[in-house]
């Protein structure tokens, strides 16, 4: 039989902007485009080019190079012609291939945010569809609050569905705005709209979770007819989020209920980057990743359940949904000795450390693992930092230099013209081959400046660590409030192109970036060695 | 119409103690089975008496005065009596009202979990159910991976399930144990068990999130007639947790397509508790909030757009798909540098600052909170922050004291014992009418170390600020790398329960810190003036 295709088309970077607390970049959009685009969605929606600056650059070049890539933006006003109109000039000059026009289809919203007649809100429609076919792209509309317009106003929200259509659009997009609408009522209205005469195939769904059901709601309208699913990544969105793709994804490919009918850009084989693709975005955005996110969550596939333990390794399928390794995730069983040895050789052999499994010191390197991730450590996104404390513990790491002590100040007063300013300023003392060497270092704040003092005087290192630097450099606070514990991240680069992440956890947030900087350069020495492992991405 | 009854089932204190990271101890669990029980919920399950201590411990007396109290355990095992199975005795010995039996309902897991023949897995269920009955409880079966063993042997699965309503069970509840099973599934599977002659007024649903879509499939089962809906506060559970009868109960309260034909034992009055119970929950359990979780996370009614936001207070009900007081929680308009004119006074006047739209000092106001946007500060998460720049803007702060400057030092070395260590000093000139206070403080890290020395002396307003606590410390890191800005959020709390947020923006994060720390003392002062106008919540 053959299956239909769904069309996946991702929003993060234009629905998702509304998320609280979310603020994108030109260069976050960029690296974010790209991620999509290699995974494989179909379109992806850029922004809102002419809005705000921000878009606009972005949209100054197509960005994606496989995925359709969507300029967004509001359908002409009443009583301009489409050429007169600057804010649909504006997306029509974006570099993009497609366009996507939000619409009223609420007269109820025609008459009181729009303040024009029924009638000059179709001919708006009609003539945006047209001037954007005329430009050459694919058109699309977006119906803003579809369900509500239509439980209360059927006849104009299908007319407006139906002006979008007739103009040459290619999808009419039934947008679930308040995200208060239920899955009964989405399979009826889309049927609905399928039998008053727009295809299926050229109907999509946007949907909203405010009632916890913008996954539920996208199928349903899929089970309806609907062939194209709006989305964003990890579900972010305003209020409660938009429909999570990394959830649908996984369901429309792993599901009988819909894999058995329909197709879908992503294949298998992608499939198993999702976890990756996930936990990328969140730390792309510091977002503290949701551990029990479906399919992808560090939590999707943990038991505590003892009974369920050793059955559930018998045979996962009876207690799992779907097998973990198909989305790139792993099985947590974290009461059971057995399973999680096996686990650990495995994660040091993936990280080029053999240890044999009888080795007396991989107990005491599990322990103390187990140990550090109860109280922050996060080593699975900080290889390097892992890759340091095996060695460290199984006795094969050389002692190249330490630090005896460090001082760290900060000053903020008055100079001598009454402007206020912050000095900082670190003092280090390292120990090379029995010699004391001491540095001092400003910098822009006491990280900074502790960086800067440590690697400035290394001896016989120093030349080593010439073109090592410092990329990224992350916080969070676990715990919150006064007993909060920090954890520090920090991505290190050097003249090779390879990257690699430290952690470091306190209480005290310069003791922690201390030790991240701290494995960040011994990593460096020993990668320099060749016996780093390969805990650097390169 | 006659309303048909949902019976609301929790089990928050059962499956949800499966959670990672959650351990309820016996005083947590009366604490919240209080709680439970005075909102007004059907049944109450409190654990798994036999199981531990901590369990045994809570049955011993019955915890709730309404709800009926519901002991958790297994059947009996095969070819031992019911009298004589001492798990099953301890559940009867528990002081609750009603028992509720997990049962195998999929025969692969009766071959290879309990390793009895089919027949007797169900003479099983018949016996213990019997044996409830006898014993005066009500008595309901779990009938676990109820879905995958349908759909693996539909003959067995039934017979399992008749076998417990067959001898006398109250309810027959459908586990969809690992969380796969999709809404069309669900519907289709309880219309059969119906068909096949359980009544849907003895079904009950008891779903997991494994694919997001635990409310969706509680929904399906009753939209297909089952009468019993079984889930967590803030949908706790392992894994992706279970199905959130916080999202749940709302919906059936509020949505035609439930609230037409069913009620349930919570009204609309009792709903206007729901924000505060689901908040209660967390504070208890020390968990995150979840800002996005539907209906009374603290975003699920802010909206950032500038488009919406006038149009938003002009008539909510179009933009919002419940009104938020009905679950008792709050609208909230953000600030945000998307905002117009009208927006940004609206943003005042919600505040308690009114200004009028020609005060020239408004555009100086509107230009500085741009500018510090495009710069990093988060005004939408920091409302307190915002009133305070907006009354020093406008004029009307007054200046209560004023910070000189301040030192921040940390130091790590080994001690006199050779251990290592790290201290944290910080030393601060306040200035208070004309009177300079010099204070030293030592701390956990050094913006810990900067809070107390700040607050340590503030001359006559020392003791005003004696109930001032910080909540919530979280940082963020703009722009990554060496030339990171860091913006730092403080939550400040008091006596009377308001809490506030602040924020700092600088590339130094002592800095950024301490104007975080000194926003949220001015604001307390404020406060006491009653001047702050509304940034806190209380």
């Amino acid at each position: 039989m053959t299956k239909e295709r769904i069309y996946l088309f991702d929003t993060t970077l234009r629905d998702g902007q509304q998320t609280p607390g979310v603020d994108f970049s030109v260069e976050d959009k960029i690296a974010i485009a790209a991620m999509l685009d290699e995974f494989g969605l179909d379109y992806v929606e850029g922004g809102y080019p002419g809005a705000n600056p921000t878009d606009t650059a972005f949209f100054d070049k197509k960005r994606t190079q496989y995925a359709r890539f969507v300029a967004f933006g509001m359908t002409k006003r009443a009583g301009v012609s489409a050429s007169n109109d600057p804010g649909l000039a504006a997306l029509l000059e974006a570099r993009s291939d497609a366009v996507c026009l939000v619409a009223k289809s609420w007269n109820y919203h025609v008459r009181v945010a729009l303040g024009c007649t029924d009638e000059e809100n179709l001919e708006s429609i009609r003539g945006s569809v047209k001037a954007v076919v005329a430009a050459g792209k694919e058109a699309m509309v977006d119906c803003e609050h579809f369900f509500d317009g239509y439980k209360d106003n059927p006849a104009y929200a299908l007319a407006c569905a139906r002006a979008a259509y007739g103009a040459g659009a290619r999808w009419v997009v039934l947008c679930d705005t308040n995200g208060g609408t239920q899955p009964p009522e989405v399979r009826d209205i889309v049927s609905a709209v399928i039998a008053a005469g727009i295809p299926g195939a050229s109907l999509g769904i946007h949907a909203h979770n405010d009632t916890g059901q913008a996954v539920a709601n996208s199928l349903a309208a899929v089970e309806a007819g609907a062939r194209q699913i709006q989305g964003t990544l990890n579900g972010i969105g305003e209020r409660c989020g938009n429909a999570n793709l990394v959830t649908i994804i996984p369901t429309l490919l792993l599901k009988d209920s819909y894999s058995s009918r329909f197709e879908c850009s992503i294949d298998r084989e992608r499939l198993q980057g999702l976890t990756r693709l996930s936990h990328q975005f969140d730390e792309l955005l510091n977002r503290s990743p949701d551990h029990q996110m479906p399919y992808v969550g560090a939590s999707a596939f943990a038991t505590k359940a003892g009974i369920h333990a050793s059955a559930l390794l018998k045979d996962p399928r009876t207690y799992e949904h779907v097998p973990p390794e198909s989305v790139g995730n792993l099985r947590k069983v974290m009461v059971s000795d057995q399973g999680g040895r096996a686990n650990f050789i495995n994660a040091l052999k993936l990280r080029g450390i053999v240890v044999s499994k009888d080795d007396p010191k991989l107990d005491r390197l599990i322990e103390i693992v187990k140990e550090r991730e109860a109280s922050g450590y996060a080593y699975e996104g900080a290889d390097a930092s892992f890759a340091l404390l095996a060695q460290r513990t199984l006795g094969t790491l050389p002692e190249l230099f330490h630090v005896d002590s460090f001082r760290v100040m900060v000053e903020r007063r008055y100079d001598a013209n009454g402007n206020l300013k912050t000095v900082s300023e670190a003092v280090v003392k390292v120990v090379v081959d029995g010699e004391t060497m001491m540095s001092v270092a400003e910098g822009h704040g006491p990280v900074n400046a502790l960086d800067l003092a440590l690697r400035k005087d290394l001896g016989k290192y120093q030349g080593e660590i010439e073109d090592l630097e410092l990329a990224d450099y992350k916080v969070r606070i676990l715990n919150g409030g006064t007993g909060a514990i920090t954890r520090v991240l920090i991505e290190s680069t050097d003249a090779t192109g390879a990257r690699w992440w430290t952690v470091g956890v306190s209480d005290n947030i310069i003791d922690a970036s201390f030790q991240a900087l701290m494995d960040s350069i011994v990593y460096k020495l020993l990668k320099n060695r060749g016996e780093a492992g390969r805990a650097a991405a390169e």
